[in-house]
């Protein structure tokens, strides 16, 4: 068939994951490819035609409330960590309905926040970080007003991986009677499987919402981002009635919306199980120490200790030198404070692709002739 | 495996496309199915990544925009309809900075726009509509006012899929400076394949932006949705930096994206063309005169001639008789004003669906004991 050929060459041109560092994204799991394949014509936008479906969305939010410590945390599967962002953001704007609302959240959180403050209308204040770019929480309360709907942390920052301070975020949110939303589009699916475990979820009494996506570090495909709420009042805040559909109102931001992200983010989670997640994200977590140590010995020094499967290490060229791994079809990318090279060792991240990146790394260095720092 | 078996008991449970006759999805074309499939790891989230899948996505664009006549139409494939609504009416917020914006959309505006409203902070203004549920032209002008950003026409209402007079609707925007959004996430892709051809796209001057789903008349799977702009203006107006991401900015509202939908999409435009296509849409016009013929042989009145594939029939007792089908495993909807049954002739509505359906319809008349009206 000549389009699927032409097809096949415009996919050619995409870059394969095994060249991939940059990404916060990776190769679904094999559970998920089969899952997606069979809910392909799904669409969770009339549940009334797609019960099982809707069913099956049921039990993926009751898995994840679970891991989140929250089992009847209500809320449903998204197009990923930007809609979650802004569901969260907008509900808690429309439970207070404050004349000129604003939010405040750590200056290291992902740029979909000044999204949705365009989006939404709301202020988006900026928190300072510690020297570990951790939110300072003093710098948050200072920030936090009359007209403030809600504050954020992170778990898992975009840059570095880090997690916020959310047990002293959480205290903030309860003597402010806000409410606090956790970013943990990426780090949702990791520190519940670390060894070293960080209280960021449900658990603490003042998060209200949590941003959870599966088609990060959950192997699923995408668009699966899950938003979760502790009680119904928050989905209620976002509902429109929806005449000619088999349900009578829809909280979600889109309509039509593929089944497909449900079914391969259960299946992985189901077949992985906690212990099968828990050796996945270990071995992540071991593959970004490997990357450290070899990138020490070519003499980088990380921004911080890698705290989950993100590092960044500190050089004046970092720019440099993703351009020229880019030319020769390496993914990586940079931060700008400090400025720095950022990889992510995703579950593709093998020994292998690491030794393959470190030697392409070491020739571009050799190129623009220039010690790391 | 246990897991896919059971994902499977779960599938079972939906209803099958053969008994829904309320639905603007469809099943996929068999061409968006293998398309899907060879694109399901893709993220146009990361375009450096998916370079070959983001070009693609740029020649789906145009022939989205050749279609609509603007060939050089900027924009993007989307999550669906809200989105793209979402889009274009934020695009037209932010490009007035108008300090309590509003909108005019006719009453039949899909519930989206209620949606809208709310996330964008935007006055909503429902235009009347005349005896045949196309909008009012003098009623929308009544409505604007120094702070109205923007004025929406549909092409293909959700509940009749009735066409407003847009060329009218073109001339309003031109005389009062302000733009005009349409909305033909279903009718996009009908009309232009249709004998007799209304104007509604970019042939029009006034037109600034139109909502077009390929994931509805086009075929594609879930999601691909599609806005297009008349120039790059509206999409600056949305954007937002990317740090970290192999893009310097973003102007989407979703950060991650499958490419999945603009594979499949472009599959099924290429794969039929313009003939293939005009004999789908003409072959679901044919299966609409005759589900009307069956219907009105039944007592049942149209509440308008249709249009496109959509066929609403007067009936006191509509949610009754959506209810009997439904526990019949038959979708069909209702539209209340005036109360209606509402039936979408999709392509997988074959005249075997049909004689199908109608004798289940007699069922449920003879069990309600009544009259349709």
């Amino acid at each position: 068939m000549d389009i699927l050929k032409e097809l096949e060459e415009f996919r050619r041109k995409d870059i394969p994951y095994s060249r991939v560092l940059g990404s916060m994204c990776t190769v679904p799991h094999p559970i998920a490819i089969k899952a997606h394949k069979m809910f392909i014509e799904t669409n969770l936008g009339d549940p009334g035609i797609f019960r099982g479906t809707r069913e099956l969305e049921e039990k993926l939010v009751k898995l994840l409330g679970e891991i989140l410590h929250h089992p009847n945390a209500k809320g449903y599967v998204c197009s990923g960590g930007t809609e979650a962002n802004i569901q969260a953001i907008r509900s808690f704007r429309n439970l207070r309905r404050s004349d000129k609302p604003n939010i405040v959240v750590p200056k290291s959180a992902h740029f979909s926040f000044d999204k949705i403050g365009d989006l939404l209308c709301v202020e988006v204040r900026k928190a300072e970080l510690d020297e570990e770019y951790r939110v300072d929480p003093a710098s948050v309360e200072s920030l936090i007003d009359d007209r403030t709907v809600g504050i954020v942390g992170i778990a898992g920052t975009t840059e570095l991986g880090q997690v916020d301070p959310i047990e002293e975020l959480s205290k903030i949110a309860i003597e402010y009677g806000i409410d606090l939303h956790v970013d943990a589009a990426f780090g949702g699916l990791v520190i519940p499987f670390m060894d070293k475990i960080t209280k960021f979820d449900f658990e603490l009494e003042g998060v209200s919402s949590i941003t959870v996506d599966p088609h990060k570090m959950g192997m699923a495909t995408i668009p699966a981002g899950g938003i979760l709420f502790r009680d119904e009042r928050y989905l209620k805040a976002l509902e429109v009635m929806t005449p000619y559909l088999t349900s009578r109102s829809q909280w979600t931001l889109t309509g039509t919306r593929p089944g497909t992200g449900v079914a391969s983010a259960y299946a992985v989670l189901r077949y992985l199980g906690f212990e099968g997640m828990g050796k996945i994200v270990k071995r992540c977590l071991r593959m970004t120490e490997i990357v450290k140590e070899e990138m020490e010995a070519l003499g980088f020094e990380p921004v911080i200790e890698p705290i989950m499967n993100i590092v960044c290490f500190k050089t004046e060229h970092a720019e440099k030198i993703k351009e020229e791994l880019m030319k020769r079809d390496w993914i990586i990318s940079t931060i700008s404070n400090p400025k720095a090279i950022r990889l992510v060792i995703m579950p593709h991240v093998t020994e292998e692709v690491i030794s393959n990146f470190i030697s392409e790394i070491k020739d571009v260095l050799k190129i623009i002739d220039v010690r790391p720092q």
